[in-house]
């Protein structure tokens, strides 16, 4: 595993990235590719969305029961999106607002600056909202209210 | 990176996955946590759909221009699904049907028998069919008509 270009992102701490129920992720960052992989980047500027793995490079270990900051219950690491995985890889869904070059302007980064990027993907389609079942969070959301 | 454990799926050779425009991944398959794993499945249950990331442990090497099933025009490997990526990891959705202890019974497997498993997240929210563009794939489509 190589990194193929870092996150430009303004969270340069875990505790900037906003967490817990309701946090929105609507902050604007850049995926910046290493210049040898510029031409994996063709035609992506067609996609609306784009799935990027990234590393969680600040995160030491792993645990298999989290506390999510979304709740007051342990859960499953594997039910949540907890940095401390056994293999620490993050995905995070964002929008592409515009290509220059070797960079990709994006919407909805919720990574560290400088994250190193694994790999992107183009979003294909989605699980429609009424066929969703999402668990704990759900029902922490309900509790919430 | 180490496998958490394996997918068990009627797939066992690569021409046997469905692919190219209009291929569906409805077949059902299995991932199998390896035991040292199960605490990290707590609570998975609840949850409809799961992203499950892999290794492309059957591919070798990439290339930064990809010739996807889908197309008979080339585009850049990360506006595409292709194997040969400098990391060779693959991201899946599935539909959870029911767990069994280590084992998940899902829907939706594009894998190859005994792929090694990397990470399983929870499924959480889409993007909605009408912000999606999909770029080259959607043209594929159009003129396929």
């Amino acid at each position: 595993m190589r990194p193929i270009g870092y996150v430009k992102s303004p969270y340069k701490e875990p505790r900037d990235v906003p967490r817990g129920l309701g946090a929105q992720h609507e902050a604007e960052g850049m995926l910046e590719l290493l210049p040898e992989f510029a031409e994996g980047l063709a035609d992506i500027e067609g996609f609306s969305h784009l799935y990027v793995l990234w590393l969680f490079d600040r995160s030491q270990g792993f645990e298999l029961t989290a506390n999510p900051p979304s709740d007051n219950r342990p859960h499953g690491v594997f039910a949540t999106r907890s940095p401390l995985r056994p293999n620490p890889i993050g995905l995070t869904t964002v929008e592409l607002l515009r290509r220059d070059g070797v960079r990709l302007h994006v919407r909805g980064v919720d990574m560290l600056d400088a994250t190193p990027i694994l790999d992107i993907k183009p979003y294909l389609s989605s699980i429609a909202p009424e066929k969703l079942r999402r668990g704990w969070l759900a029902e922490a959301e309900a509790r919430a209210k």
